[in-house]
């Protein structure tokens, strides 16, 4: 099964963003930006991208599942390392260009392959005319040398 | 003062998702996405773009700037509804494409030009094959004719 979206070129621009047809704007490489947060807390866990395929996918499965960039591949995310997230919901814009999803993520809690719980473990502090990065110090739950093996 | 950040093509893998050198990595048009939260809550506001320009006028000022796509121009949030943002904290994630700020959202705490807190005001329900959005309920906190006159 497969869902079907509205193709938002079909709509105007008050039934975008106010109506009940979901029309997500893929841009021009099909992708549409997810932002994934975790249920409850509202602690952002990562951003990536979902195409019309996986995002069909997540909302079926009520699994999260992405479209890597890099390996031009589907990414049902925590298939390797054990980490799936169980959709709780999926929020979209006014313009419908960007998804809010949160969920439950499942394993040790980690949505970042580096093993933290958030890929955003570092805050931006400024000295002078240099921007520096800070660790937050969010803990590792996993090592990612042993669970991907590099 | 313009604020310099570090070219990320001058760093190896390991020091952009570890180290401390702020090393934004701009897309091909210049822009990193930025995901904007409600410090204390959490709750995503909105996601808009900002290239090195704005990153640094966001950074000097406290005051949230991003790059507008359709207008192809700086956009000071609020500069047009009062609805301003003051910056809390900036972080970036494991491969620095992508900013989370946290903001005390000023005005009337709407950070939607559709007059509501956030953008994502809609959740996506699935019944047989379609995709529809339902109002999560969020209410208007201004009037966008009125503010925007349109």
């Amino acid at each position: 099964m497969t869902l079907t979206f509205t193709d938002p070129k079909s709509l105007d621009h008050d039934t975008i963003e106010e109506g009940t047809a979901f029309a997500p704007r893929f841009d021009a490489h099909g992708l549409i930006p997810v932002v994934t947060i975790e249920a409850g807390t509202n602690d952002v866990l990562m951003v990536a991208h979902m195409n019309a395929e996986t995002l069909s996918l997540t909302l079926e499965t009520g699994i999260a599942h992405y479209w890597s960039r890099s390996r031009r591949a589907i990414w049902k995310k925590g298939e390797t390392s054990g980490e799936l997230q169980e959709v709780v919901e999926l929020r979209t814009d006014c313009d419908q260009d960007c998804i809010v999803m949160a969920v439950r993520q499942t394993g040790r809690g980690a949505a970042c392959h580096t093993g933290r719980k958030s890929c955003f473990y570092r805050r931006v502090s400024v000295a002078g005319v240099e921007a520096r990065l800070e660790d937050t110090g969010l803990p590792r739950l996993f090592d990612p040398k042993a669970v991907y093996g590099s």
